[in-house]
């Protein structure tokens, strides 16, 4: 049932799996990358006294989780509740970096929250969000910590300026069942740009902070925790002195949005989706049995379709053009040699978050080149 | 637990669930609309004596794959052979409407194909395809059917001429361990066209198909199966007469593409995403809890970014213009009333077949108002 040419690796009396073994399409991680990914951010952390918070939504899975824990990230991030019901697992310190609105939801975090050393808090920019979560506290006995999410450019959620952000604060600071612990931001605009650009808009992140903490001091309200976030700003994150915490995902597989962005190397590229080459029957093509249900269907950021799905490691001059949901159709014709039919490839794929929640599992590539599945906990964790 | 104005049904002193018990976002699916979708296309088959076999890529679905059996269907398609594993649960004929080159998936196949009283049979575009399969069916003391892929314009796989096509099948008459069964082709190309580009696409279908069907039997070959595909193309079928069956998926569901193709009617969309409005911070805007890892981040086909990432039914001049993986952001700029925080709203996905897969579990309206949960058994199938 193997493939042709497995290689085996033998330990002892028990045969271990190598890469060659595992079907495809499958995404292999490997291990030494990752565990040097997660060791440098914690060591950026510590360098300048920042709490890193990874956020979850990467890997969704408790290995990885409790390997950045071990490194010393303070907490973990999640988008969702059902990520939280997962993550708590190994995690005594949550942020849900996703609004609540809906009583369902705010009963459960208030459950969540109401368990014992365990510290749970969400960013809101509503005050129906306040109001559910405050009835949610009060109902279930327990006291949920609240981060003011400040819009600082991104514009997809956040309140708009600091009077607002005092505003909300103040609502939370009011009602019971809810303690007002920070602000929060996701600068998601300030990457992907020219140098100069980049230390305007980080200026202008550290502004908006600053001046919302400035009108909470005057009012008599304290930001004990104000998070920023993501990976292609994470080693900026000093340079926005406000910041005590910052939450980047990508960082720990890293992927071809940041090779693109430059803030990862090849070398630093720890997932790649293993596949075979099933047709070369159309001429200047091949096709591997990986599609968008593989791959996500998600473009180079900022690229448009003709920037390809992915990069084939030992093919750079190949192309992914087209997806279909099991085939991946790759434009050979720039290629001094296609890949052979059978031959396997490694591919990085464009956006690894997708990428990893479509499998049903991942695979560890461990120092010793032996292979280990690798659980995705949180996979379709949507709610 | 439950959110707030939930409807409750009452059946004698069973409470059943209804639509606004179940968490956001969910996949709801009309179970009137799909079994109306189901009989339509099983007519169609019959009124033109065509086979009808469902691809069950679309719902991965054991339970809607028996209702397409219950129906007419003469067999399913299925992509790969981990949803083969699924679906053989319910289905005696099957068609693996994908090529196969490696020895694991030959091995499970023709490990399928030895079963009592099964079907099993495969599409190939390579001769190397042809030797895998034929040394699994002999390894493993089975037949496996095999389909000629013949290209008919979609360019994606398929051998490229009526002659390479009798090569393909001369070899597969040579060799034990298969049977030849017929031909095999995805007229992809042919659809989202003006009518009368449609009409000569599909007499070049016709052509390719008919010229390799003269040229198998003046060397003594035939055809039992020729098979096409695809629900845009499918009520065309009967057009291309050299068919003996169709394989479309998406009509069960039905989506925005098929809307768009104007291959069904809005109310033949049987699948919507339900979420919830969790932010209206940013002007102009609203964020809804489905992003790219609920709906997908599948563009409208022919479409690009500015076509959005799917219709919402009550508001169709809301546009969801960005998504990242847990939020969707929606431009309601040209809305006359936007909806409000808090509310709920039904999204026809572009493309409903990744976003199945991306459920862990979907749920089925039923015809009394209530909500079944329905499994999606071969979900993150990709092997």
């Amino acid at each position: 049932m193997y493939p042709a040419g497995v290689r085996y690796a033998y330990f002892g009396k028990i045969r271990m799996l190598s890469i060659n073994d595992i079907h495809t399409p499958a995404l292999v991680i490997d291990l030494t990358v990752a565990q040097r990914n997660i060791s440098r951010m914690a060591d950026y952390a510590r360098q300048h006294n920042l709490n890193l918070r990874p956020h979850s939504k990467t890997h969704k899975s408790l290995a990885m989780a409790r390997r950045q824990l071990d490194a010393g990230a303070a907490g973990l991030a999640v988008a969702k509740v059902s990520e939280a019901h997962v993550m708590i697992r190994v995690c005594n310190d949550l942020m849900l970096a996703y609004p609540i609105v809906d009583h369902a939801r705010a009963a459960a975090i208030a459950d969540l929250a109401g368990r014992k050393s365990q510290m749970v808090r969400v960013c809101v920019d509503s005050l129906l969000a306040v109001d559910v979560l405050a009835s949610a506290g009060q109902a279930g006995g327990s006291v949920i910590g609240i981060l003011v999410d400040l819009d600082v450019g991104f514009h997809r959620t956040g309140v708009p300026t600091p009077q607002a952000a005092l505003e909300l604060a103040q609502a939370v600071d009011r009602a019971k069942g809810v303690r007002l612990d920070g602000l929060f931001c996701y600068p998601g605009n300030v990457s992907g740009q020219a140098a100069r650009q980049t230390a305007s808009a980080l200026a202008a992140v550290q502004d908006a902070l600053s001046q919302t903490l400035v009108l909470w001091e005057q009012h008599g309200l304290r930001a004990q925790i104000v998070s920023g976030g993501s990976t292609p700003t994470a080693l900026q994150s000093h340079q926005i002195p406000a910041l005590t915490e910052f939450r980047p995902g990508t960082y720990i597989y890293n992927d071809r949005n940041c090779l693109s962005h430059g803030c990862c190397l090849p070398e630093d590229c720890a997932a790649t989706l293993v596949c075979t080459v099933i047709s070369n029957a159309v001429a200047g093509k091949v096709v591997i049995d990986a599609g968008s249900k593989s791959l996500s269907s998600d473009r180079l950021a900022g690229g448009d379709e003709r920037s390809g799905f992915g990069l084939i490691v030992d093919y750079p001059q190949a192309r992914i053009v087209r997806l279909s949901e099991e085939h991946g159709e790759v434009d050979v014709s720039q290629c001094d040699t296609a890949p052979a039919l059978g031959q396997r490839l490694r591919v990085i794929p464009n956006h690894i978050c997708p990428c990893v929640n479509l499998q049903n599992t991942a695979w560890m590539l461990m120092p010793d080149g032996t292979i280990e599945s690798l659980p995705v906990d949180a996979r379709g964790a949507t709610w």
